[in-house]
């Protein structure tokens, strides 16, 4: 089945679908996005990723270009006409086209691209061996709260840990803290079973796995620190995983070619990853 | 004349001009660009940026999509098409085309946009008045030596400018000093008559523009010191202007406020304006 892309009003076949090369998104990466995830065809944590949107787009002074009803309307029937049952939807929103200028324009009117795709979590034998991070200096821009597709740094640090075999980059910022991965958020338990993970301010983003797998943690009587943690402190952790749509909650075993704890990944690691997994899949949230 | 745009092989009315919604320049800010001079249907700075286009896409590992002289070639023929004499080139190169994804994707082939358009220089009342600018923090990231389309920060700080009738944002870093501006670099005149502006080094773009005035400050025997400087040192600052290919060499004549020296253009800074263009309008290389 060929794919089908919603670009500016229309369902267009995904090869012909584009937008204009002065599209502010193209050329200023003045734009934000979302990746949200469809389990078997539900949106579970839709509304928490339409809030996040709405707060990147307001950081940004960008307007919604449509109702958020008619959205997540747009969202369902992107869905539909793909077929979908499991996957992700991206949706994509920039101050839309103007002649090349780095101010504001006064009469754009943003553009939305919606998409949805099959795709699979992590295959089990990756859950169960855990993965490899490495560590890059963080040498981002200082809101990465704002969910935005100035990616640029986030793609080189990924491409870094790729190329060290690595399965992501944890960014240490220059207090020597670790903020989050390129594209998940970074998570230890202490010697003592604190769960530990940085606060959600201006130094990362709030990722919505990250809230679910904090609420997780709080039925399962964990005990988290919402603070700042360092390279040294990982080092020396019992566990540690990573979280995001599309890695869920995934099993941290080496960092910098050192193995964490035993090696293997942790009980609480994998108790919040079962919990995550059955409270998603519970969720009533439907795409109908 | 309707104008037209040069994108991955053809030349298309701009209007219908796009690029695919996962060319990674849209989704990553994965991609560099460059604003070249026309005048008098000439590209007096054509070699300088096309260097400095290979250097930012060397730091990213994208690979030109076409040798040298074909991008020469594909320059002059969109200026041709749209009949220029004098105004600006845009040039954009991103990694292409490829299922979103953070890493490089291993067989993507690099999208190339060329634009030409009518561009004059600032008018001649504000280059005589002057311009006022304000300070921001630098919250950019920390390769801002590439050329990237990652400008979202640079918009922000703009907009911010404008907001308060400004021409322009200075950025200050941790440190205290003024980096460069948004979309342009600062310079000042000190007291004693040393013309100072930040080396080029990962916290700014090094400008075309940049070099030409410190050529141009070195053929008229003004003392040049590449070294960060202090906001508190351009407050007290004798002169201060901004460069930049569109905004030339332009007076300061305020900051945060504050008028600079005794708030008109300084003396220095209008005879590197006027060396400047008498240079650039006396270069040999040609569209043709």
């Amino acid at each position: 089945m060929s794919r089908i892309a919603y670009v500016n009003g229309r369902y267009q076949a995904y090869g012909q679908a584009g937008v204009h090369i002065d599209d502010r998104g193209y050329q200023f990466a003045d734009g934000v996005y979302e990746v949200m995830a469809v389990v078997d065809g539900r949106l579970p944590d839709e509304i928490l990723h339409l809030s996040r949107l709405d707060r990147s787009l307001a950081e940004l002074a960008i307007a919604l270009p449509m109702s958020r009803p008619a959205l997540r309307h747009v969202v369902r029937e992107t869905i539909r006409r793909n077929r979908l049952r499991s996957g992700i939807v991206y949706l994509q929103i920039t101050r839309g086209v103007a002649r090349r200028d780095h101010p504001f324009p006064p009469h754009a009117v943003p553009s939305l691209v919606v998409t949805a795709r099959r795709l699979k979590g992590p295959p089990a034998s990756v859950r169960e061996a855990g993965v490899a991070v490495i560590t890059l200096p963080d040498i981002r821009w200082k809101r990465r709260d704002i969910k935005s597709i100035s990616l640029l740094p986030n793609v080189l640090a990924k491409q870094a840990a790729r190329e060290q075999q690595a399965y992501e980059a944890w960014l240490v910022n220059e207090q020597g803290t670790i903020t989050e991965g390129s594209s998940t958020n970074a998570w230890i338990v202490s010697r003592d079973g604190w769960l530990i993970t940085h606060p959600a301010d201006h130094d990362i983003l709030g990722g919505i796995t990250r809230t679910r797998v904090l609420t997780a943690a709080r039925q399962l009587g964990v005990v988290v620190q919402e603070r700042p943690f360092t390279r040294d402190e990982a080092l020396a952790a019992k566990e540690a995983f990573l979280t995001s749509t599309t890695s869920h909650v995934l099993p941290v075993v080496s960092i910098d070619g050192k193995p964490i704890g035993n090696g293997h990944p942790g009980e609480i690691t994998l108790a919040l990853l079962a919990h995550y997994l059955s409270n998603r899949d519970a969720s009533k949230s439907c795409t109908a």
